[in-house]
């Protein structure tokens, strides 16, 4: 929770950068991306500064995110899009840039050019298990 | 919520489908996606049936991604990632396959060959502002 005199995310929250605000609630802050993918892009932020999704509070975690459907189908009816996609990156090898937690809703429509590069896989014979337990091994400590 | 019966991901909730679940708790089911992009590529589902985030009622959403912060920790423990995606599509336009609310946690190494094919574009004059509005009017209903 450092730097964040730096945050441009929490500058916005605290009203000393300006952004087009489109939700302000106690935990969480939604404004338009300002280099959107799609008409309407809109990121949803915690009002308190964490680095990464996995650095948040379970309860904090639920009250921000409890906002998105509600946030979500308002992106939706707004810009008429067909549907959309919730992205949210943790790193900068996942595509982070700034340093406080954000859920893009990335309006999404036949053709418009937006997607993945992705190339799924399947596991080798017994791998699938060995990382099950691995995760259910994390989860327990 | 119709459809349930046909619903793969209902049936691993109720335990007529195998998977490999690394969480089942009072909202929740975690398990490993049987088409990985990555190793330990995790999907969170809510036990009930919802076909896209925004039909979630708020405290149910709520509950369902509060584990979301635990759940990726301890996945990017599993895998040793350097970071990772949280993903989620609504609407076969936005990628979405199976009906049911599903959140990917995607972990991510620098040269893993994934990533976007997003194009960021710039508002005319004003034309924030009209979303900004529209979001803010769709959300006051």
């Amino acid at each position: 929770m450092a730097g964040t005199s730096d945050c441009i995310f929490c500058k916005i929250v605290s009203g000393t950068f300006a952004a087009n605000v489109v939700l302000d609630v106690d935990d969480a802050v939604a404004f338009l991306d300002i280099a959107p993918l799609a008409d309407g892009h809109t990121l949803l932020i915690p009002k308190q500064h964490y680095e990464t999704i996995s650095e948040m509070p379970t309860g904090e975690a639920a009250r921000f995110l409890g906002v998105l459907p509600k946030l979500a189908a308002a992106v939706q009816e707004a810009t008429g899009a067909a549907g959309f996609n919730v992205l949210q990156a943790n790193g900068s090898v996942a595509g982070q840039v700034v340093n406080h937690v954000h859920f893009h809703i990335i309006p999404r429509d036949s053709d418009d050019g937006l997607g993945f590069r992705w190339n799924s896989k399947s596991y080798n014979q017994g791998a699938a298990e060995v990382l099950r337990d691995r995760i259910k091994g994390a989860l327990s400590r």
